[in-house]
């Protein structure tokens, strides 16, 4: 077999086979295939498309180039959830010990963050003390004990994704549906669940622009999983404004934290929401109850305190330390004002994210540094009423704080 | 600028500016973009083809990259050809003598030959003592004196070029119009002559496959030429059915002569009238003769012998040994019979063109060794009656022949 193959059955607009996925995969994560050749074949796939059978067989070659992970150490129904990122994204930090104080097993691996969506990791990390590299042992000993535990993804955890993200990145090939299920699929069953809860964002801050391009990722993302033997449901929410309030590293586990504690007044109710919709499809898929009962109990753990109280527990699991859940002053703070009278249309979550990346709560590069208290903290939400010259956000930076950056939040909002 | 927004703007569909085309070209040539990322995007124009604009503008960023020859101290109108290759195709060979004799400077560089089809330089320099690197001086003086010079291409003509065929090469992206047709016509007005006359082939033998395809190729280069103000005339020809009798680097030179010296019975008449329409356009090009009187003209050299004394008169003049145009003996040679009875309804070029490769007249990678007296001797041609078991062919070569090439031969050839 050799590449000349692949491109010629391509071009041809025929399906590639199973072993000619496998080998193609097999030989760029080896390195026996170059580059230049891995490059070609993923703009074909770009501009082509896969049938649902490459996108499988894509899948399941990219999880056997390296480890996976073995939860049947841990009782019970394993759950994990994942969004395919947004801005303001703390869903993670809240449904996580919601479904672990419904007594079902979460365990969770994180990546870190690129661009203008946050890690879970990284936010976990701006806590004091908190430990993200946990031994297998103590991972599963976490679950076993908390039934909680979150952790930064292994070195050799689907090594070709790695490889093949890398590549993407630069050769124009992301925006792809079949490389995009494929690159998530594969890290979510390497990592082990049983069952896996997909949050599939859309809008102007997101991957996919549109509903329609969200759905067919969902239907694909599901249709792997399920031939793979996993329970997958998919849930697709609007990301044209950022969730919640906070948007930086700290900001957004202070604000997990209020949430959690049912103090709503630091955060908002379209965060509250989408958690809860979250949570209750976690809660269905491992406990097989239906809607009303999954989110009843839901709303249980949040309104008597135990979700709250979980959340401690998982933290001090961790080495984190709860005295550090605050919000902390940063050597710079500018007030953004409203440009007119009105009420707030949509706020760009594009832009909201791209100007926390500028203050240092995102990564622009993989070598970047973060500033974990660094971000953007929202006062107006859409459909608030504001007053020309009122302060609709806070931004937050031991870095300066350049016009440009100030600019493009008040750009964010449109006021209408 | 950056190949990200190239890669954005190709993905929708839009066409690449002449800014944006020469700053990948220059990138690529200069190293600062890498393969991986010139692939991607020459994969995207394979899949998505070019607007006439923007093969215009490949082309002129292909030619400026490196030298341009400048033919201006040889007085006339500079014609030149160019064959997309085919198998048996010693056409150069013989239209150049004839197109010198008829008092018109034919300034040729030419390529080495990759995989079946044979390269002009490759075949001269089977001559003993011929010599087809010239330096610019010696080149231009054996035009001004002897009106023919054929050379190899020099060091820096159309760098692009040689980086971006070697990586099309190896990564599906050789059968692409826009990206062929850029190809040849920046060697061809890199290398200085007023006029090209173009022998695009099609058939099993060539490229392009359908005869649709070859005027789409000849079209495309046509507009090229003449955006670039040269007269450019193509020609369409069949390339199912090797030229000829002969294949192989001497052997075509030793055809070539025969032709020129009126030694019919050595060639076939498929060759002659091929032969006589290419000059008869390089004529009417160079000459601005009508069709009728640029025939006659051609007949009339060929009759007189003046064209092939100016064969002989350009061997010498670039050191050749004229004593060396015959066939030598090879270590091996093996006959191929007619599997039956029956009439050749055609001979397959491309099995014709890798069993020659086999035999060691062609190269299979830059790096193969060349036999120069190794080919092909065809006996029997389209639409000639043969016997069961009477030699249709003969293969020399000085390396051992293998049975597997023997019947590639054999199966070459449609009897009915």
């Amino acid at each position: 077999m050799n590449m000349a193959q692949l491109f010629e059955k391509k071009k041809q607009g025929k399906a590639l086979s199973q072993a000619e996925i496998q080998y193609f995969v097999e030989g760029y994560t080896t390195g026996s295939i170059p580059d230049y050749q891995a490059s070609s074949l993923l703009m074909a796939i770009r501009l082509l498309g896969m049938t649902d059978d490459e996108i499988f067989y894509l899948t399941k070659a990219m999880i056997e180039s390296g480890d996976v992970i073995d939860l049947t150490s841990i009782e019970g129904f394993k759950i994990d959830k994942h969004s395919t990122g947004g801005v303001g994204d703390k869903v993670t930090l809240i449904v996580t010990p919601i479904i672990a104080a419904l007594d079902i097993p979460v365990a969770k691996f994180s990546g870190k963050g690129l661009g203008i969506t946050g890690g879970t990791i990284d936010k976990l990390e701006s806590i004091r003390g908190f430990k993200t590299e946990l031994s297998s042992q103590e991972f599963i000993d976490n679950v076993n004990k908390h039934k909680i535990a979150v952790a930064g993804q292994t070195g050799n955890l689907v090594p070709a994704d790695k490889k093949l993200y890398a590549l993407r990145d630069v050769t124009g090939t992301v925006d792809s549906i079949p490389l995009i299920a494929a690159s998530i699929m594969s890290k979510k069953i390497a990592s082990g669940a049983d069952g896996i809860v997909l949050d599939v964002k859309c809008g102007s801050g997101a991957f996919m622009k549109t509903e329609e391009e969200a759905q067919v990722l969902a239907d694909t993302m599901t249709a792997i999983g399920e031939k793979l033997g996993r329970k997958v449901v998919a849930h697709i929410s609007d990301m044209d404004n950022p969730l919640g309030k906070m948007i930086g590293n700290k900001l957004e586990v202070v604000e997990a934290y209020a949430l959690l504690s049912g103090r709503m007044d630091e955060t908002h109710v379209d965060l509250l929401e989408e958690c809860i919709i979250i949570s209750s499809l976690m809660y269905q898929v491992a406990a097989g109850v239906n809607e009303a009962e999954a989110t009843a109990a839901v709303k249980r753990v949040l309104e008597d305190g135990s979700a709250a109280a979980k959340f401690d527990e998982f933290i001090v699991a961790q080495g984190g330390d709860l005295a550090d859940l605050v919000q902390k002053d940063t050597a710079n703070k500018v007030a953004v004002k409203a440009s007119s009278e009105g009420t707030v249309e949509t706020i760009n979550a594009l832009l909201i994210g791209e100007a926390s990346v500028s203050l240092g709560a995102g990564r622009l590069t993989k070598e970047s540094e973060l500033d974990y208290d660094a971000g953007i903290h929202l006062i107006a939400k859409k459909g608030d009423r504001v007053r020309a010259d009122e302060p609709i956000a806070y931004l937050h930076s031991n870095r300066q704080i350049d016009e440009e950056t100030i600019e493009k939040v008040q750009q964010a909002f449109t006021i209408i």
